[in-house]
């Protein structure tokens, strides 16, 4: 196999013919695949059955005092508190563990600086005018989701090796418009890289002109290796305080991809100024979360040497996942010079480049053989992938012989566009 | 002993020097007692032990083609949904499960009119002028609270002994800035009073001047029987249809005092377009609730059936203590012609009117002696009870004992109260 772009026009058509005939026997098959999610399969879900029969005696539901059964203690319990503190190298009194979802409790912080402002707000959200975040791309389109729910404007920001690139964002943060930046430091979503401790120090050194610029730093992927060591990133709340921006940032995580997604412990970590007043806002909306699921993590998990334990279960699974999909593109793909990608160390998403202009194709393609991806463009503000090359695979879900077939049929897609768009030159 | 009101100076001077001394000694004792919030006693959480200790199988998480450990099925399991539909007698598919708490449902239904508007605003009510609450009085403090989060002025409601005068409702809604009503219609909190039909329809039938006034519905104590057979009140979204108001009514109800506070499962049932607005705008905010903890609910209390015979163990337990206050103020308080209060026969409260003026005098009197109980004035929008007479008490948690004594003192802080005022003139 040789870089398409070298062959002449006949070759080119010859190829395409072969791609084409490959194509139309996928189609044959009637697939009907899906990996447009970033969703834990079964094996993973089974790790942490023991969560769906524990026991508890009625003097077990009571922890440091707190009656889980009952209503109160609307931060979480202080096991909770802890174990997360443990995850995330931050200390317990930061903690707010919170229901089922890191995601509602993102979209709660924007909704109450919507609605209310947060800390160092001069007026609620929606008495501004025009407003900006800062949406590194690619990124994830929840994130996305939330700042078209209230009307802000995203400005993609590129990512390198080494996250945002900060040359821009110091210049874009200069517009007191602009209110805040998403970030996922590790195992960033879409492209898996892991923030740079250069980065994280620039991240948490900004000097942003809006008061209240809020860091949205969704640690998502905080103790999701697939393959390698532990990757220890920076405690960016004392970063951030360090660099007198103690009130900057909100970090968030959740165990939906650690034990049961939708049936897990969400959290935020912030400083003691911003957790007060979120507690006073919260308390309208809220009395407690649910510690007896906090209890059933607790005893689970235990602390961040249990968690990591009990990861390394999840990555065995994951790097098969992981394996197949990178085997085949660097089989299949590689060589013909038509798209790029890295293999990530962690997270749950491979960030894929075809050709220019052939992403929509391509998930096109695939959806005409029966495999569902994450849309093209997704990954990017409004779903507006100014290339119109970027795909998000998500191995995780699909049995392995079923995400094969699936790879097989993308390696053949991405061909198959980049020859038409050769070929119609 | 007669009515105080008949009772000559002197006479009046030595009841007052008996009722001072008897309160001193109440206050030696240096108690330590709470009747301040509507929470479960320990042994009623006992009867839900089973939820703490309940075994899945894999293939057990499946319900309906629904796997409750992963993500996905915003609007809950479809089971969960048959569950409260039959509690509330209310169709499956108008039943949205969330959460642990109907508080953050109805925190965040008000919240999205705030910020998006309901399905018929013509704008966000952030973008329209002062808006204003009908609060039927007493009412629940919590409720307040979301109104005053966003500065919707609460127009009190006077509450007769078959729900909110609907004279006064009817004059009222016909003012557009008059955007809602709160309701808690089966034992009402804190009157404890059950909505007659005949209001319930007058409810359904009313023709709100704003075209998106919201009916907050909120049927907290639907099953929640102390004494006697239950009690069916209408289908409130039947008769909204009925009466052209489909999209009028948000209803909402618990497991919190139906199986543990916090853990448990909220729901709230609406219209078929109030769900498909709603979930649209849910669907930036969460990926679906904690189906885990739905499936444990459906097998634990099965249908209504199972929730009624349920409940009636709870009823066994608060009986008993709504017996011993009940008593003690017949017994004490009543002769006196000092206070006024019914007997409920559900729900989680007392509403009790001690002499005009005295309600603050009577809670600061009990904490002097070392009793917390829900503030004076709660019961009331800004905390403001215009005639200082209104008290709720809450005998669910204290053990037996322990309430005896507080409602002792109680009835004696009543009485001692009256006569300084008395006294007084």
């Amino acid at each position: 196999m040789e870089p398409l772009i070298t062959l002449e026009r006949a070759e080119l058509e010859r190829e395409y013919s072969q791609a084409l005939s490959e194509y139309e026997r996928f189609k044959s098959l009637g697939l009907k695949l899906d990996m447009s999610r970033g969703k834990p399969s079964n094996a993973q879900l089974d790790l942490s059955m023991e969560l769906a029969s524990m026991a508890f005696t009625a003097q077990e539901c009571v922890s440091a005092g707190v009656e889980a059964r009952n209503y109160g203690a609307i931060d979480g319990l202080p096991a909770c508190k802890e174990l997360f503190a443990d995850i995330l190298g931050v200390k317990p009194n930061q903690v707010f563990c919170g229901g089922n979802a890191s995601l509602t409790l993102m979209y709660d912080t924007i909704t109450k600086a919507y609605t209310h402002g947060l800390l160092h707000s001069p007026r609620p959200w929606h008495e501004l005018g025009q407003l900006k975040f800062l949406c590194p791309v690619p990124g994830y389109d929840r994130h996305f989701a939330i700042c078209e729910a209230y009307g802000i404007e995203m400005i993609p920001v590129p990512m390198t090796d080494y996250g945002p690139d900060m040359d821009v964002v110091e210049r874009l943060i200069a517009d007191p418009a602009v209110k805040g930046m998403w970030c996922v430091p590790k195992f960033s979503n879409p492209s898996g890289i892991v923030y740079s401790n250069e980065t994280i120090a620039r991240i948490a050194a900004m000097k942003p002109a809006a008061p209240d610029f809020v860091l949205m730093w969704d640690n998502a992927y905080c103790i999701h290796e697939i393959e390698g060591e532990y990757i220890d990133i920076p405690d960016i709340l004392e970063l951030c305080e360090r660099h007198g921006n103690a009130d900057m940032v909100f970090e968030f995580c959740s165990t939906s991809k650690v034990t049961f997604p939708g049936s897990g412990v969400a959290c935020f970590a912030c400083s003691e100024a911003n957790m007060a007043y979120m507690k006073k806002l919260l308390s309208a909306q809220v009395i407690s979360y649910d510690k007896m699921n906090q209890l059933r993590h607790v005893r689970f998990l235990r602390n961040r040497e249990g968690a990591l334990a009990h990861m390394k279960k999840h990555a065995a699974i994951l790097a098969d996942k992981f394996d197949v999909v990178i085997s085949l593109l660097d089989e299949r793909v590689a060589p013909l010079g038509i798209a790029s990608y890295h293999r990530p160390k962690g997270g749950y998403f491979i960030s894929l480049y075809v050709m220019r202009g052939c992403a929509k194709r391509v998930h096109q393609l695939m959806k005409d053989a029966g495999i569902v991806m994450t849309s093209a463009g997704a990954t990017f503000p409004y779903g507006l992938d100014p290339e119109d090359s970027n795909l998000r695979l998500a191995p995780s879900f699909p049995p392995v012989d079923e995400l094969r077939q699936a790879t097989e049929a993308l390696c053949c897609c991405i061909k198959l566009a980049a020859l038409e768009k050769l070929l119609a030159r």
